[in-house]
């Protein structure tokens, strides 16, 4: 779908054909994932506004620029998003614009490289709120919000990302002169990573180790100046630098930073939770918990945004694949669409269900934080820990099969999907980066392990559980009931319980067991840590199984689309059981029998999903400026895309290159 | 270790602690896989005549270029190196150094994003000795051989890829003029893909239909000019240029062409097989088979391929992880080395263990491949079937372990892995495409799958079976034999011939019900697919783990690296047990006390690899200018290397970047 739908549009014959046998409006799925036809008009209305403008058209593709042009041309544009964006807010426009325009799917379809602007919007900004006093806010939100300065949030050190605790930047407190004098002690305690850090914000929030009457009280986040307003040089007592290229987002100017005794005021220490006296006196946050609250909801927007990117690359892949022809199914028939290829449908529809399990989970977790964000302002923490436990191995699962699914896609489209014109390789770059921010993914699954090992000890002691861990009740009791087996989405669930469960206690009598032949309890964690990864992975896949099949069933939409969305979720299901069919055969009532029979369901399902399987991308209805893709674009004129995209290439504007009469020549001329 | 080792290198205090400990000889595993100390000294004095060479050197690093100053530096590049192959080629060097300086290890270490002269002695060379006849051979290898000209293989097309006979090209055989017409009837019979062909190559082997008195007789190669020599224009007729930017190997100057009426002397079809005489009667090639040769021969070095990609990552990934303190496994004590991290030795330790069974089924398939030529020479063609077979199921599989090896080795590096100095990305973008050409990985094993289909049929009638389906006899008969179970590899290889031939007779029978059913048996194929091709998988895994275990049992090295050699080997067997347990609980004697207890065993074989990691790769022998990264440097200077890196951005070079001057100032003093 173009920005604004010509009439006169002659899409290729396959995909008209596969539109027309589509059972369900794709329309009305349109619809659905907005939250409304008037949420819908809204998007499109917010995508004509950017995307319309000239200015943040790309005159050739960034590809074809040296990583220099790449940068100046990112700034360019980010100015003009950033005004544009500015006097959207000022119309009255959302908050929440910001972000999806900044990082979403609308903003990485305009800096296709990165942005290196998105820190200050989403980062900087928000920490001087949640961290600032009112005097600090009063201060410093007025020059950030009208973009008077430009910020970034530097963290992450050369040698410390997930384990923040190790974080090697100092700020000590000097009474006399009231202010914090930072340092970067050693080679690895120089931040390393900030988006726009490089060469383009002028402030950073820094957070480091806190120092005040011979006391460290561990990381705090302070206000710093880096580069001058007027000349944009670095300050005294600044190194500062980018950290080269990357393997995607190469224009959002990660840098490094460096302190040589820099010297900032006491009122820049953000003081909202923790205090220092003039004195140096050290006062103490009242919570520690309150700061999970921003990182939590991070995750959250990271489960949005796979579900985002793997739209993309389902909606490219599936497309093709009704486009493409190849080999043959019978002699002397036309060469089949690749898309009727079970194989094919078997790495495409998994995939694209995947697109549904983890929009709808996305939205369930973010109303279970709201609701314990609400309960939380009530000084209630009680289900602070079952949230975090979830976003920690939620974001592990998701961002890794987004990754595996957007590569699987790429795959799926042979040598094209490896054309960066495709956009397959620049949505892997993103989704890849996922399982490492935020918190590395093997990390957080074993975070979530340490939660599910007390909550098991918690069910064989007969306490009361909170909802996403009740299951453990049945496995402690050894009684599933008397069920048997059914193909049906409700007995697959419960199975997928049953692995977690199995999992989860197979690994407490492993470390019980560890721990009594002699170990200690750390290193009987250790031994036990490729299993507590594994036991948090499948209690997020029967969160997500279960999350989607009820999220379907309590959809109210018409009985078309009600299929459609079974099916997919039937897919989800299944696919994943026979994905890990070790497990199910081991821990669960699921015998050797059922797993044929789940396979042949499987084969069932792909079929039934195929002759929606472009009405459904279509429902996606992500635009071609937004795709951005020669293989995936609405009218299916993927060859006359592949030549158009080929004549951009500045090698193709002359006849003869100029290492022809340099190098080549003389070399071909040359008696060897 | 670099090039030439320098007595004076100071190396990471925890990556000399590793080395010290180190329970085997690094030495000896160079020589075994060098094969002998003789054939270590060559290899290193052909990689130091390569790297000391100063114009084969980059200035800056490529990733900050443009495309177009990319491929400019490559041809630059490409023509220093062939002038140093071919001295040393008139020396008396092997034919073999060609390909490792073009295509291997070394080559890629050189022209990091790819060589546009690659295809001339890989693809153009050999196909004018494989298929011209003594006269096309005396005419045209001699201007090849002395790059008089510079040649390509265009065979694949917009339109198609691995289904070779769908290509749409035309060669009309013209008898008044005794000349072939070439034309490009539709956009999708562009060549396209075809390394060199965009600005570099002026001659090429092209793939086209064949037309001889209103008769097509399918695809045939032909020699035509693409290029003047003298001004390198496009010839008349001939529409070229290069294909765009892609997910890596950006400087290999992928093309594509097109024909309009291009008219070429009868001559130039290459007809050691198949000819077209004078008056247009074609004569048939006498066998259709030979053809198998090359491309077998190709995917035996895809298998070599792998396996040193693979090495090279796991090199940086085990050096980095010895090298990174993370975290804390003790309260109280110092950040441990995150190779001391279950869950990292579980991403890095299989890993490793692949790079062998890549590297000795390489080497056994490529003795199968000189018997089976050998026979083929006396006319015996009985072997050729099960080699073709092998061949397909080993390439599909092998390019994709490799290729999740070479993620899950960049992902245990964290961001640092994401970075382009880390050099992780190029060996993906390297290793990744190998899924995709010289046969898609699905279409190899569903041709795998053929092949085993028919194998069980001939198992079930009792005929004599070749030996690596063997195994087949065993299922048919039901009886496997007085044997119970125990952790050993002879216990766990049977188990994989179970599985393998389990996964075949379902296949076998689930093809069977259907076309009982009254499906035709295409119909019924396509349907069993999903299952057929991972038949093959397992028949490939039950090849590779006997093919691995067996190997390291005949060697002949120290009891030392006996030991070594053997942990692995019996980690790869029960990892992939453990990675595919349902089927083992499916179609083997395993039952789930063996899966606990083998995972058990797989984690004791972690701890017991642990202290001789760095040691294997330093083994692999990679020096650094090969490696390429800052994270896997033979010294552990990690910290160090990454801030070098960062130094050599153009971006750094200047205290202000002029984007501040020209967009961002503007945009920060304007009241918006």
């Amino acid at each position: 779908m173009v920005l604004k739908k010509a009439d006169n549009i002659k899409c290729n014959e396959d995909i008209e054909r596969e539109r027309k046998k589509c059972s369900f409006d794709p329309l009305e799925l349109t619809h659905l994932l907005d939250g409304g036809p008037e949420k819908t008009r809204e998007r499109k209305e917010r995508e004509y506004y950017f995307l319309s403008e000239p200015e943040l058209r790309d005159t050739i593709p960034q590809d074809y620029l040296s990583h220099k042009e790449k940068y100046e041309e990112a700034v360019r544009k980010a100015c003009t998003l950033f005004r544009k964006v500015t006097q959207l807010r000022d119309k009255g426009g959302d908050l929440e614009i910001f972000r999806q325009t900044l990082s979403g799917m609308l903003g990485s379809a305009i800096l296709k490289d990165g942005n290196p602007f998105t820190l200050h919007y989403v980062m900087f900004l928000p920490t001087i709120v949640g961290q600032g006093t009112v005097e600090q806010q009063a201060e410093w939100m007025g020059k950030a919000w009208n973009c008077d300065i430009i910020g970034t949030y530097a963290q992450t050190e050369l040698g410390h990302g997930t384990f923040i605790r190790g974080l090697e930047t100092t700020a000590h407190y000097d009474p006399k002169t009231q202010e914090f004098i930072l340092n970067s002690p050693t080679l690895t305690s120089y931040k390393w990573w900030p988006g726009g850090l490089g060469q383009t914000a002028n402030f950073a929030v820094v957070v480091a180790q806190l120092h005040t009457k011979g006391v460290c009280h561990g990381i705090h986040p302070f206000i710093v100046q880096l580069r001058d307003e007027e000349t944009h040089k670095p300050m005294p007592g600044i190194k500062i630098g980018e950290i080269g290229t990357k393997l995607g987002m190469n224009a959002t100017n990660n840098g490094y930073l460096g302190f040589d005794n820099v010297r900032i005021p006491r009122e820049h220490m953000l003081m909202k939770n923790a205090q220092v006296l003039e004195d140096g006196t050290y006062v103490k946050s009242p919570s520690d918990k309150l700061t999970y609250g921003t990182m939590m909801f991070v995750r959250v927007i990271i489960l949005q945004d796979m579900a985002g990117y793997l739209s993309k690359a389902t909606t490219i892949a599936v497309r093709y694949s009704a486009v493409r022809r190849q080999s043959e199914l019978k002699p002397g028939e036309p060469e089949p669409q690749i898309i009727d290829y079970l194989t094919q449908q078997y790495k495409l529809f998994p995939n694209l269900a995947a697109c549904f399990a983890l929009r709808f989970n996305a939205t369930w977790l973010w109303n279970m934080y709201n609701c314990v964000t609400a309960e939380l302002e009530e000084g209630d923490l009680d289900r602070l820990p079952e949230l975090h436990a979830l976003s920690c191995c939620m974001k592990a699962v998701c961002t890794a099969d987004a990754a595996q699914g957007v590569e699987t896609c790429r795959l799926s489209c042979g040598g094209h999907g490896y054309m960066t014109c495709s956009s397959m390789p620049s949505i892997y770059g993103l989704v890849t980066a996922a399982s490492t921010y935020e918190g590395e993914n093997t990390v957080l699954l074993l975070q979530t392990a340490r939660y599910l090992m007390k909550a098991w000890q918690q069910a064989v002691g007969g306490m009361t559980m909170t909802p996403t861990v009740a299951y453990l009740k049945q496995a402690v009791s050894g009684n599933n009931g008397p069920w048997s087996w059914e193909n049906t989405t409700a007995c697959i669930i419960r199975a997928y319980q049953q692995v977690a469960a199995g999992k989860i206690k197979m690994c407490a009598e492993n470390m019980d067991k560890r721990i009594r032949g002699g170990i200690c309890p750390e290193d009987a964690w250790n031994m036990t840590s490729v299993e507590l990864a594994q036991c948090a992975e499948a209690h997020a896949r029967a969160i997500m199984v279960d999350k989607f099949v009820e999220s379907v069933l309590e959809l109210n939409v018409s009985p078309a689309l009600k299929t459609v969305l079974t099916q997919l979720s039937e897919l989800y299901a299944v696919y994943w059981l026979l994905q890990k069919s070790g497990d199910f055969l081991m821990f669960s009532d699921v015998t050797a029998q059922d797993i044929a029979s789940l396979q042949k369901w499987m084969e069932v399902l792909l079929s039934e999903i195929r002759p929606n399987a472009v009405g459904i991308v279509d429902g996606f209805d992500i635009c071609d400026e937004i795709l951005s893709s020669a293989l995936g674009s609405y009218d299916g004129r993927v060859y006359e895309r592949l030549f158009e995209e080929a004549s951009k290439s500045p090698l193709n504007k002359e006849p003869v290159n100029v290492s022809f009469h340099k190098y080549l020549k003389p070399f071909l001329k040359a008696s060897l």
